[in-house]
């Protein structure tokens, strides 16, 4: 679909960082995002998934539309254009793509160690960059990821984030790590534990985590059907 | 724009009801919502503000784009092509207002008595609906609607919500009224008060609500301040 496009924000998290996949654009020395576009009987959410399968070899990711993006001079800095001259194509300058389009942003959580990062044919590298340290973006890819985390930040409050992020058994501070990194804060460990508790999406194992020092921590892993509930419908209201 | 087409959800708030704008398609049986599309150099927020003007005859209304929906079957049912037979407009099959679109949401929240509602050319009427009773609706709208009222119950638990909905002075039982109607739920007086008044947006002003049968009823105000900025960043995290 012409006037229209896809712009991925796919988050890992590793080392205690928060992590977001970049691909360095062919010719110049500018990055952005894993983006593409609507084939004309496509799903948007197909699209999506279609464009983070080609740059991560993932499948059945959990991936979220969050916002559109129209200020009519976003694409006054080209990406398109600069790639059409560096690589010689000759497009006509009527051709959609050097026009104005939207694009819709998605936001993705992977996790890190199983993605098989992939340039595509507009870029010469794709990959993974600190969220505190991110190269010079393209357009407004800078304003697309912040909004990305502004979103993902809000959602902790009301949605289950984490599958994905985590292994399957990890232990309670683990978690509190992975939502520090991601709010950019510390929390209060027992708040904390208590409010995740309240959700109810936790399922303590019988487990302990071995090879600690003191005394060994259990480990805990989602509840996959009421972890999907709350994705769905959203934790029942403090109200 | 080609492809893509803007629908605003605009919820009024009278006689503890939500309600929603509605236009009755011309020549058929059925309703949909304010729709437009964007100008070729226009802003996506500048056309909803546009599309919410012209519709109701406001300015300066909050308006917040909540989801895009792009199944490629949602305009199978097509307004348009009704529209066009019915008008006796002749189109060739290959204009775009005959093949998909996507389409972006907004919703707005707008003083129910402000609005002077004003059908477009492709509509009989524009009148309020009471969001439990709705028409039959066209394409995708129901869904629409009911993903709008779904962004609405979520914001009410991270963002302000009330201030264009309620008169500029109000009493805590009015507040309680707007948020039950639109969570549909009762909830508890201590608990609301508590949490409301805990968010920091409001003002107990000197005056009293007067000719009220027992106790005289405190009165408030939004302080517009503090609420823009609880807009943009959301209230404080509860961790």
């Amino acid at each position: 679909m012409p006037g229209i496009s896809i712009d991925c924000v796919i988050f890992g998290f590793h080392d205690n960082q928060l992590k977001v996949l970049l691909l360095k654009i062919a010719g110049i020395n500018e990055y952005g995002l894993p983006a593409g576009f609507i084939y004309k009987d496509e799903h948007i959410d197909t699209s999506a998934k279609r464009i983070l399968n080609e740059r991560t070899g993932l499948h059945d990711i959990f991936l979220q539309q969050f916002y559109i993006f129209g200020d009519p001079h976003r694409c006054d800095d080209n990406i398109t254009k600069n790639v059409f001259e560096n690589t010689n194509i000759n497009a006509p300058k009527s051709n959609w793509l050097l026009q104005r389009f939207l694009t819709i942003g998605y936001y993705a959580l992977v996790d890190f160690a199983a993605v098989n990062a992939t340039p595509d044919y507009f870029s010469e590298t794709c990959e993974w960059h600190d969220i505190h340290n991110l190269p010079v973006l393209a357009m407004d890819h800078s304003d697309i990821i912040q909004k990305a985390l502004f979103t993902l930040r809000t959602h902790l409050r009301y949605e289950p984030v984490g599958f994905n992020l985590l292994p399957s058994k990890f232990t309670m501070p683990e978690l509190q790590s992975l939502y520090e990194t991601i709010l950019d804060e510390k929390l209060d460990r027992r708040n904390f534990q208590r409010k995740m508790l309240s959700y109810g999406i936790l399922k303590r194992l019988k487990e302990l985590r071995k090879g600690v020092a003191h005394k060994a921590p259990y480990l805990y892993s989602f509840d996959l059907r009421k972890y999907h509930k709350a994705l769905n419908e959203g934790f029942q209201s403090a109200w």
